[in-house]
């Protein structure tokens, strides 16, 4: 994967959403024809021949990704959403934000305790909604769990959230 | 397409988000690997010879095939989103709908009046939404604008809100 190529197009917003954060843009990976197919063959190489039968995407920038490269590695993809969203029964995992709670979803029926599971998300900072979505997985019990970003906060620390067991891969680290 | 496969495998949900709705749940084709890799060949053979160089998903369930679809086709994918969502410059497009109003934005910088626009979401039902869409990328500029849904609910003449030399398609028709 042409890691400095994806780099180089990711746009850098200071001050969004608030005062003092760098935030690092990824619609202008996306919009980029040639960005789009490095990061859907960079990353389906990745995650090939690990037998994955599921990709879960994390609302909304996690649907983006996950679904190519769920299709590229013959697996399915299914959505972890804010809360009220999924239309059928849920299991639901609550997380401290900075101000408050929140939670995440998923259907009761996405997965079986045969699925592989790849859950993506386009960046890591905390950690805090994707250790949420680890924590429903896990309990819900499947055989493996892999975790990947597009980007990862390094400074924020968001690895130290996860048992030191969970295979957690981003792409391009700041 | 095997439009009867991917039918047989859209759930159908009573009384949601509100009594009297049957919602039809889009979650069910994606988690199957067979439904998704056909969404992802049909569509994307629907729109391969079209010298499209923008595929557009709107928020959030228009970011899950539309990105499929730009990569099959080599074209770039870019979201349309709630209002506040995007870090850079927008435009916005303000819209009715059933207690008051809402909007969808666009970043400045996503369209150039070279692109060929295909809009994507997973279900016209009254059109509001994708007519906001269409008017907001027909304001920026482009060469042609292309709409494609999964689902299309008749009954509500979603059709019927949009100009009459508007391409639009929908895969399966309820």
């Amino acid at each position: 994967m042409n890691i400095k190529f994806l780099e180089s197009n990711i746009r850098t917003i200071p001050d969004f959403p608030m005062p003092g954060i760098l935030f690092r843009d990824v619609t202008t990976l996306f919009k980029n024809p040639q960005c789009l197919h490095e990061l859907s063959e960079g990353m389906s190489e990745m995650y090939r021949n690990k037998g994955i039968t599921k990709v879960l995407g994390i609302e909304s920038r996690g649907f983006i990704m996950g679904p190519v490269v769920a299709n590229n590695i013959g697996a399915g993809f299914v959505t972890l959403r804010k809360p009220g969203k999924l239309p059928a029964e849920t299991y639901s995992q609550k997380y401290e934000k900075e101000y408050g709670f929140d939670s995440i979803e998923i259907h009761k029926d996405a997965l079986t305790p045969d699925d592989v599971v790849l859950i993506h998300d386009d960046l890591l900072a905390t950690g805090g909604t994707m250790r949420a979505a680890y924590d429903l997985v896990k309990k819900l019990g499947v055989k493996k769990i892999y975790i990947n970003f597009i980007i990862e906060l390094a400074a924020l620390n968001g690895r130290s959230v996860f048992p030191e067991d969970v295979q957690i891969d981003s792409l391009i680290v700041y």
